[in-house]
């Protein structure tokens, strides 16, 4: 373990210990019908010599292609986010003010740094959500979709931890959805913000658990049907 | 004037007689930061041949082009949307549950009847929002967008009154921007629904103006430059 | 029926025709867990002397009251809405812009004419939303309580039908709830918009159905229990 | 300077290496039209003995209050939030999925606990947000009512850092509000999370200033007046 992760992991045991006497960190739990969505895996994250270049791609891919195996035997639904922009210059652009902290000038729609890695290619009943903001729900019609399609659970990976994949889990449990944050396909560019956010969402917002119990978990779970999706009383 | 607008002519003054007494019916009023928003004015509605297809281009069409000459010449953006999906089969559409009410599997994400009508083309910095649902704003960036860019004032065209023009005028107001819905280029497919929408919305939603009131607005109004959308007290 | 009704109702014909031909006023029908959503059924609408008074409530407070016996018998939640302000005055009001088209001013947060009329009084478990829009579901925390409760369908009722009604039907469908609008429980003040906004709504967004129809869907629901709302595979 | 803070130091010296080299950590700057938002300074937070009491009020508290001075003597909008449920326990409850992560069943709505602060009491046209969710804008009308108020900047002080303060300026950046964090009157109830938090935030949402120079700002800003907030060109 780094130095880094050391002092993390004391500041972390610490502030356990309060959560704890005070009744956070609390298990929110795997619900029954639940959605994969991944974060950002297009090029410009998960390939070099782009600003938004992350780490951990050695991990995260694999894992992801793991998960997406065992959803898509199960017919589980899966979407994908990429951040992208149709103007990124002058007054008219999409990028609302989000260019003057970080720079998304460099996300042109349509262009291969946006583009979902081909290692991890979304099949054809899949979704690609192009977000403006770091949320993947975000002035996006995913929440809706998700709720027609009667999903309670989404499995969330991607990039980046301290952006956009905690700021898709903060809103996923504010609009109703149990969040679990696959740990080993999580990912950033900096150090130690991976554990702090982590720390943080397991502490408030969803469940932090390992890709093995995730793989139980999908394994387990009752293979969606259209008839599932769509059972009416009457109609 | 037909049979059908006397009948509904009759009914509205009766109506306004009753909302006039209550204190409704008031006007909105221009803002000083206006954007164009074009509901749907894609093949699918503006072509003959589709379910979708609708009535009045011929008069719609000239005044969408008339009104972007004016907001062109003076910087003013526009945003155009259209309505199309990206699975319209099995449990995993992005329809939501839309084609349980209407024919939404017809617009395919990529076609050309998705695609918005040539005679009205959107210049490179204007923007196309694919929405899923009826709304403008329901699902999709465009409020916070328009917000980050300063507009206080929406000026609506486009199809189908009975459905996208409506909800899109309600969320306007409701975003806190004033809907300006322009009386000769709205239409819909089937008869009255133009009129009681209309009368409805003015009553209370937004202002239905003419043609010449809102190119006389435009005409007017500052141009916008890149410093008006981003003025800072200190940056 | 009036002459007005008969006018509309040769509109109706006429357009239910286009419609049927081109796939329109399909049948979104019932799910399986559904929940009440009463609009605006607050003194200032459902009692005389007030700007925003209704007609029609010898029959809407009798068909709500048996809504509300029949969802309370199986454990269905139900939510109220009521409109109001904190600050009627001034350029911090919470009113929006709303007040530049209708007299919400008289609306005031605490006031005995913003209060759910005693007749069908909420029980401690119900909920009435504030709302400061037209969607019971606009700025609100609505669609999120219900999904987090596994909410699929939404019987909606109330005033106006011109405004909080519709609105609230269309943004339901977009939120992935299916609407189903109770045909004797909604109402208006002005002659003629019930029944065109019924007209649209069952076209484009949700289902106008009779209030024995729907006593008769909530006699056969499945009741809901705490486990229901809340079952996981494991947690 | 505790152990803590010295081992985040270094963590932040090495990150902000990374990060400003590939064009992170801009300065996003004031705007001219600002509202001051202050997240759950509610007795739960600022007293001692309940499971979400905070450290550090003895600072924030009085930041607060000459925040609030000045923004009074401009006229410039005040927003508060608590977060506070109706129903606590129970399948209807409007905790959402909350509860199931944090304590949020001890926040009864009408109790002292989720009462804000006296010592920084609302004055009568200052809002305070009931919301469900850790941002102050996710199931509120406050962005509509900002937007309509011509807001353009969001000052943010409060807690906890590590949940609403955090969730809240990533929502405000999204909605195209620029987000000023006040360094001294945010806090939390852990070690080490308020660093992290804003290290994350000044990289990528808004920018963390110091209570002084937000004081300069407000001082330096135009008052706000009725006029301001409802010009028309025409109306």
């Amino acid at each position: 373990m780094s130095e880094i992760q050391q002092a993390l992991e004391t500041i972390f045991s610490a502030d356990s210990a309060v959560y704890r006497q005070r009744g956070f960190q609390r298990r929110i739990g795997f619900g029954t019908r639940p959605a994969l969505i991944h974060i950002d895996l297009a090029n410009a994250w998960t390939r070099p010599g782009n600003a938004f270049s992350c780490d951990g791609m050695d991990t995260i891919i694999p894992g992801v292609q793991r998960l997406n195996d065992a959803a898509r035997a199960k017919g589980i639904p899966i979407a994908y986010t990429t951040t992208a922009y149709a103007v990124t210059d002058g007054p008219n652009t999409d990028m609302g003010l989000w260019h003057r902290k970080i720079p998304v000038e460099v996300l042109q729609l349509g262009t291969d740094a946006v583009a979902i890695d081909e290692r991890i290619a979304p099949e054809p009943d899949e979704h690609v959500i192009v977000k403006k903001h770091a949320s993947a729900f975000f002035g996006t019609h995913l929440a809706n979709m998700l709720r027609a399609g009667d999903v309670d659970t989404v499995i969330i990976t991607g990039v980046t931890m301290a952006g956009c994949v905690r700021h898709t889990t903060e809103d996923a449990i504010g609009y109703g959805f149990r969040p679990i944050v696959v740990r080993e396909c999580v990912g950033d560019r900096v150090a130690g913000v991976v554990e702090w956010n982590l720390f943080d969402i397991d502490a408030k917002f969803g469940d932090v658990e390992p890709l093995e119990t995730v793989l139980d978990y999908l394994a387990a779970v009752e293979p969606r049907t259209e008839a599932a999706a769509s059972e009416t009383l009457r109609s």
